[in-house]
C-alpha cells in the first residue's frame, strides 16, 4: 500500500474550487496523529486510515498513558510508528492531526491543553470534525502569534448549484456506495485506485470525507454542505477532475440512511457515475449508531441505487466489495462465493483477498463506454 | 380559499426546535410585499402565494413605478390589494416580507433604500433569501435603533442526527413529491389540507420551504440545512406536530433533480410518508432554470419515488395533482383524463377543478393505515 498521497496527486498545482477550505496538508511529513484513549477501529478510523495511506508523513501517534509501543500493537496498522505519551516526544513535529472522527463531531474538552501546547509551537492543526477548532478564540489567537495554521477539513462556502450538464465522455467515473455507513467505502475507492496507477492507468482518487481529504490532499466534505449545493459541490469537483481517465470517488452515507440518505443521493446524482461498487459488512443487519433499524437487503439496496442513478445518468453495480473483517477465513470464503453466485458480479475483501476482481470490473466497464 | 395562518396552528404555542429561527411573523397584520419591478410568477411566487393564503394580513404590494392598481391585476391573486409605489404609502405598515424567490436567493441592491427606510420605522423585515439581512451590518445597526426585528427565514442552526425512530401510528403522513421545482407541491399540500380541515378533520400543513413558511407561520427551510442534518431537521418537525392526525408536507425539488435531488430525498426520508401526492407541470418537458436536462418519464419517477420511499417505510403514491396553467380548458380536460386512465389513480387541478380526489384519497388511505 502506498504511503503517501497519491501519485498522480503530488505533483499537480492544487487548484482550489470556490468555496473549498484552504489546506496545506500535502506538506505534512512529520505528522502527530491525537488518538488520546480512542483505539476503536470506528472511531479511531482516521488515524488508523492515515496509519495505513499516509505511513511515510506519520512521526507519532500521540495516545496518552499507554503501555503499547507502537501504532500496529495499538491500532492495528502503522508499523513501528511509535505511540508517544506527550507532544514534547516529538520534537520536529510539523502537524497534529485530529485521529478520532466521534459521532456527532465535536471535540473532547480534555484535548484543550494538547492544542494549545502545539499551537504555541507553530505545529499546524488539522481537524475533521464539526466542531471547528478555527472557530475558538483562544485557539485562533494562539495561532496568530505562532504561525501555526488551523484548519477545519469540513468548513466550506461551497454555494454553487448543479447545473446537470454532461461530463467529459472519456472520464469514466465509479462511485462506492454502500449499505451502511462505516463499511470500507473509501477503502475500496483507494486501493482500486491504487491497482489501477500500478497497472500503468491514469486514474485518482476523489474524497468526500474528512479521512479521505486528509489522505490525498483535498476533496469535499459533503456532508457539512449546505443541502441546496452538495449535488453542485460534488460536479464542479467532478469536473475539476474529469481530464483523468478514471476517478474513484469515494461514498459517503447508504441510499436507505435514516440519518444520512440526502448526502449519498447528492453525490450520487453530482457525480453521475456510469458505474457502482456496492460496499457491505458482512454480518452487519442493523443500521450502525441507531437503535433496532434493520438495513434493506443488497439486493434491495443494489435495485435502489441502480434506479436513483439512472435518474441521472446510465449507471450499473459493476462488482461488489465485501468487508469480511468478522469473518473467519473459512467464513469469509463462503461468504464471497455466496455473494458472487447470488448477484452475478465479481465479489472480493479488497483487504483479505485483494481488490483485482474490481479492478477488471472497471477496465472492463471502460471499454464498454470509453472511447478509447 | 383562507386568509390567515391556518386556523389549527394559530392558537397552538408556537414552541422552537433547536435550532429554528426564532421568527414572528404570525403576529403580522399590516404586510407589505415587496416585489418592485418582478411579476414574474415564478420569480414573485412568495408574493403570488402570501396574497392568495394570507390576503387579509397584505396591506400593500410595493411594486415600484407601474400603472396597474391592483394585486390582482398585477399578479393574479389578492384582489383589490392595492399596489404602491412607495413605502410613504402604507402608514400602518408592520412588516415588510420580500416577495420574490430569484434564483440563488440574492437580494437586488435597489433595494437598499426602502429596506432601510422600513427598518428606520421599526417595521419588520422578514427575508427568504440565501443572501442574510441579519448579516448586514448597516441593516442591523439600523434596527437596533428602531426596534425593527429582522428575520432571515433560510437561517438555522439544525444540527440534529435524525434517528430513524418510527412516529406515533396513527399520525397519517402525506407528502407533496413533484417531477422538477416551482410545480405547485406548496399550493396542492396547502389546498388538501384545507379541504380536510373544512370535512372536520385534523389536517396541518408543515412547510419546508421560505414561502409556505411564511404562511403558516413556522417551518424547515429544509434546502438550508447543512446536509448531514436534513432528515434529522424533518424528522423533529414531524415529531413536534404527530398529535395531528393528518399531516401534509410541503415536498421541495425532485428526486431526479440535477441539482436539488439530496433535498428532496432527506425530506422524503426524515417525514416518511405513508402516502405521496405526485404533482407536475403538464407540458413542462425539461427542467426549469438548467439547459437542455429532459425530466424523466412519470412513470419513472413514481417509480424512483416509491423505490426510495420503501427504503425507509411503507408508502405508495396515492394521486396525481396536475398543474394545468398553461393548457386550455378542453387540453386539461383532455390531461387529466389520459392521466387518470394511464395510473389508474386520482387525478385533479387543485386550482381548475378542485383538490376532491386527492382529498377523498388521503381519507382512504387513513382508513387502511390508522387505526381509528
Amino acid at each position: 500500500m502506498a504511503s503517501s498521497p497519491s501519485q498522480s496527486n503530488a505533483s499537480e498545482a492544487v487548484k482550489r474550487l470556490p468555496g473549498e477550505a484552504n489546506t496545506n496538508f500535502e506538506d505534512h511529513r512529520r505528522i502527530v496523529l491525537l488518538t488520546d484513549g480512542y483505539s476503536n477501529p470506528f472511531v479511531a478510523k482516521t488515524a488508523i486510515s492515515l496509519l495505513r495511506y499516509r505511513t511515510s508523513d506519520i512521526a507519532a501517534v500521540l495516545a496518552g498513558q499507554t503501555e503499547t509501543k507502537t501504532a500496529q500493537k495499538l491500532l492495528g496498522a502503522g508499523g513501528d510508528v511509535p505511540v508517544v505519551a506527550s507532544l514534547s516526544e516529538v520534537p520536529d513535529a510539523d502537524a497534529v492531526y485530529i485521529g478520532i472522527a466521534p459521532p456527532g463531531g465535536k471535540l473532547p474538552d480534555t484535548w484543550r491543553p494538547v492544542l494549545l501546547e502545539a499551537i504555541r509551537r507553530g505545529i499546524d492543526v488539522i481537524s475533521g470534525l464539526h466542531d471547528f477548532v478555527t472557530e475558538d478564540a483562544e485557539y485562533r489567537a494562539t495561532a496568530a502569534t505562532s504561525g501555526s495554521r488551523l484548519c477545519d477539513v469540513r468548513k466550506n462556502r461551497f454555494k454553487n448549484v448543479a447545473t446537470g450538464q454532461p461530463f467529459r465522455p472519456d472520464c469514466l467515473r465509479i462511485l462506492t456506495v454502500g449499505h451502511d455507513c462505516s463499511v470500507g467505502k473509501m477503502v475500496v475507492s483507494l486501493e482500486v485506485q491504487r491497482a489501477l496507477q500500478q497497472q500503468g492507468l491514469d486514474a485518482t482518487f476523489l474524497a468526500t470525507g474528512q479521512t479521505g481529504i486528509m489522505i490525498s490532499g483535498r476533496g469535499i466534505p459533503v456532508d457539512c454542505v449546505v443541502s441546496d449545493f452538495v449535488n453542485g459541490a460534488v460536479e464542479s469537483f467532478v469536473r475539476d477532475n474529469q481530464q483523468h481517465d478514471i476517478q474513484l470517488i469515494e461514498g459517503q452515507g447508504s441510499i436507505s440512511h435514516p440519518s444520512f440518505s440526502a448526502v449519498t443521493l447528492g453525490l450520487l446524482h453530482g457525480s453521475a457515475p456510469q458505474g457502482l461498487i456496492y460496499c457491505y459488512e458482512a454480518g452487519r443487519n442493523e443500521v450502525k449508531g441507531l437503535s433496532s433499524i434493520p438495513i434493506p437487503s443488497h439486493r434491495e439496496l443494489i435495485r435502489a441505487y441502480e434506479v436513483a442513478a439512472n435518474l441521472r445518468a446510465p449507471c450499473r453495480v459493476i462488482g461488489i466489495a465485501a468487508n469480511t473483517r468478522n469473518l473467519t477465513s473459512e467464513e469469509a470464503g463462503e461468504e464471497l462465493t455466496q455473494i458472487r453466485r447470488e448477484f452475478q458480479l465479481p465479489v472480493c475483501d479488497v483487504y483479505r483477498t485483494g481488490p483485482e476482481p474490481l479492478v477488471q470490473a472497471v477496465k472492463r466497464l471502460q471499454e464498454a463506454v470509453v472511447n478509447v
